[in-house]
């Protein structure tokens, strides 16, 4: 029913479903599997056609997609809970711990607090690949290597990341790309509550018709997971949201009209970005979450307690 | 024609325009002034009377605000230009320069981007007056003092920001206090392009309603300046712009509907604040100038060659 | 048998131990006790009486210094011990926990890392003040109010830090206050391995012969508390080591002419500092030690994990 | 005289020095050219043969330094004065301006505020490379291709420095590499008052007898220009000073003796490091002073006004 200016979103969860109603069916070569459980959502969509793929906007593979609206709560045993299901998660799409170099890479921009979710899930991991050899063989013969880069955004760097994260993994030699990165949702409601793991790397910019290279086993030639949590929605996503409230409750036969005058506001609403009010604890809260399931699926040898030895 | 809570604005330009499109008729008891020039565009709301003061929701004052479309393109010229014409107004509501202490307050959180702007203009303010005495005569003789102070927000200090200003005005006995503020506007177009001066002072939170002490001459007993640039607005802002964007288009007999929906909509974007994509930069480039016209107006003896030297 | 301006340290350990070493006998009106246990030895220095105070040029009180070599090494274990003795001791100086507000200071400068440590505790302490009437009674009731603030420095508010602190104490009339601050000391081996608490308050700058009022009981009407780490040595400190080094084994008949020597260097050294090469990490460490020990000993009656839902 | 322990200095001046002391005569395959103007000293050292090198523990190749003991007082005039002297010397030794791509790398820890120069003075470049196609002609012709990197060091990262500006080079393919650096000393005089442009590129950690790869032409391919500024020394040379001085003043017959002195000291003094007091603003400073340097050796064809347009 959406124009696909006003659809953009980077979770293949919101994409699968926009789709699957603008079609009137199920999508051909795409399944979707859910769960729930003790108020934790998790959603399957697997893509496994190229044809599918283009139907949602993003390639074919898993994309895992965990809700969870009491994490706005931050108690600390709910982000425990979720931080454990994210770390067995990744474990098993990226087949970790892995004896050999993992490369973990936090995308985004550390001056804007919404964009800093990459680069503060990095600088909270343990790294690892370079004190191995220097520790007791007892100890550094549990140890997985991890490197970790967050390589700053193209406005920052005057470089594509791609470009940055090709030439480290082509000397650096790992066996697995992690991406942790910000996403953009469609719906607030999933702002900082909804977690997204996919393996199929990630694609800079809106996704359909953006020609910018992917980071992605294609360009890189290893496997890339892709870790993300929304943590914006568009203006015009807040503007469709109001029209359509508006119909559903005035004047539902007016529906029709919805796709011109978004595609009127577009144009104004292009250049905001909506957050929540709390977005400097929430991406904080947010970005422990992150690293402490990463710091767990790469290290499981490791004892929770042992691991705060090695974090700064 | 807008409920109250979907007009939440700082701006007394944007709810003198509200009060009177409501009222049908020119307020009683304000007056509002506008001059335009080099697409630069100024206009003085002057609240004479109490009443006047509860019909926008802003106390009795003068409020000087100027629009510049440009400042989105960052030129140098038009920044220096504007920071002129703020350096002036300042000096004009301020009484600038002054012989006696000048303490300056940046209001905000340093950790959440769009709210940043007190604590950045702060960083960059030249503080003189710990170093006058210790100057040749010639150069500390020239030098007004200012003081400054980025005091953080009552979910950091567990204090209200009042009272910590309060007390410090107390010790340092100041005769005049600035305080620098990211706003909150009613239209996007206002982001980062509006700067406003107040003779009033500030009022926490939102205004009309809140029982939080103000910081303004009342409780502080000497003037307060306000002078603060809108960094955000609300999500309900932009669902009730879509709205009304829809009814002038297609339904303009439906506008009185409007209010309803508001009402449904404001319940779920209450968490949400909408900001540029480009914040990260904007409040940078707007700190500066900010920084720039509060250190000419308080040392109109000190060319800027020479402020250099005392900034860091 | 040094110079004053070549002994400039915080710690009342070293200055006693000075004081006595050049007066070749006990100080009267001064007693200092030890005890070692697992590595760690804690002295008491308690000044009885204002001569005594100014043989070693600190104010009458109690003095109590932790020092743990092996806290270089960072293992959880030892930070977690501690912090717990820490947390023991502040209870005990500083009567808590208090049913009314206590306001912690993190003095110092959060622009030079070896001088950020109060502000970097004050950014992980359990803030309540502000909270606890807004959360259910069972939890609101078990919580004790803390407040706190990093003030900045002279040099970037232009006024100073006790006109601050005044100022506060005066509008929010805490019951106590404490101290947080990154000290000097004599000897480098004591640089992030020793810790002093002292309920007499801090004097800014280096003690005797300073004019700049202190933040005390005397100046705020309140007992305070100080916490400090020593986080850098004087240049000169250093130079007089190695020339004590080389008379001890090659010259001790010389040793009465290092007092000249020592003058003569001063001039060069005095605008250095000497801090360790990992300071970034152990700020960290060591901050996160304090904060922690700072949050048990102000709300004994919240578990480790329920505090952790407080803490961003 | 002094063992190379503790003569530990990145500055090829210092090296050069001390080696022809050593030496007691000219070195040969090395010569060192000497001029002074208006309080600012240049000194041109070229290493024609490895032989020379080995003597002096630097690589073969044309080392500048300026030294400039009134930068200590920061005055805008001074500072501009020699930004404008170190531009040209980087035109002259790195070829600028290049119209095919130039790198610029921030080598050191953003978290330690001595080691922090070379991502400050990235953060403050005119990052071109990105936007040039996007501009008018008029104005993107003007422009030459620059791009920027801080990758953090080993203990951030998990990986070498070389590895991943290695990695960046293969992919972006930039003409020339520029890295910034914060520089070890072996003179406290020196710091913050001393620059070092070489175009032999760097050896990371102290030279002699390390093993780890430099980034340099060798390793990457292309010529790598390395300019620093030296911000700590070692304790053993603040030791080692203190000796000589006194054996100088009182012993001058003793000298031989310090060998073993400073032998016995190194070991105590390894873990520190010595700084300025003032190390906040002066690394402020004089990042400022080279990215202006920078900018203007990179686009000569952009007036100062112009380019604060392109700065955030």
């Amino acid at each position: 029913m959406f124009r696909s200016d006003n659809e953009r979103t980077d979770l293949a969860l919101e994409r699968a479903t926009i789709a699957t109603s603008r079609a009137g069916q199920q999508i051909p070569g795409m399944d979707v599997r859910e769960e729930e459980m003790d108020g934790i959502k998790i959603t399957r969509v697997s893509v496994h056609t190229p044809q599918a793929g283009a139907q949602i906007g993003k390639p074919p593979g898993r994309y895992f997609t965990l809700e969870c609206p009491a994490l706005r709560f931050r108690s600390r045993e709910t982000l425990k809970h979720v931080a454990g299901i994210i770390a067995a998660e990744l474990s098993e799409l990226a087949g970790l711990p892995r004896q050999n170099d993992v490369l973990i890479v936090g995308l985004g921009n550390w001056q804007a607090t919404p964009d800093a979710l990459g680069p503060r899930v990095v600088s909270q991991l343990m790294i690892t690949r370079n004190i191995r050899e220097h520790l007791p063989q007892e100890l550094g013969g549990r140890l997985n290597p991890v490197a970790a880069i967050s390589p700053g955004v193209l406005g920052i760097t005057g470089m594509e990341t791609i470009d940055i994260v090709r030439g480290i993994v082509e000397q650096v030699r790992p066996e697995l790309v992690i991406t942790v990165d910000a996403l953009a949702a469609r719906s607030p409601s999933r702002l900082l509550t909804t977690i997204q793991i996919a393996d199929t790397g990630i694609q800079p910019g809106s996704g359909v018709g953006n020609k910018r290279p992917g980071i992605n086993q294609e360009t890189l030639g290893i496997p890339v997971i892709a870790i993300g949590i929304p943590t914006v929605v568009s203006g015009a996503a807040i503007a469709m949201d109001a029209l359509d409230a508006y119909f559903q409750r005035f004047n539902p036969h007016a529906r029709a009209t919805l796709d011109s005058v978004g595609d009127f506001l577009g144009q104004e609403l292009r250049d905001l970005m909506v957050t929540t009010k709390d977005i400097d604890v929430e991406i904080m809260e947010m970005s422990k979450l992150l690293a402490s399931a990463l710091n767990k699926a790469t290290q499981p040898a490791i004892s929770e307690e042992e691991m705060l030895d090695y974090l700064q």
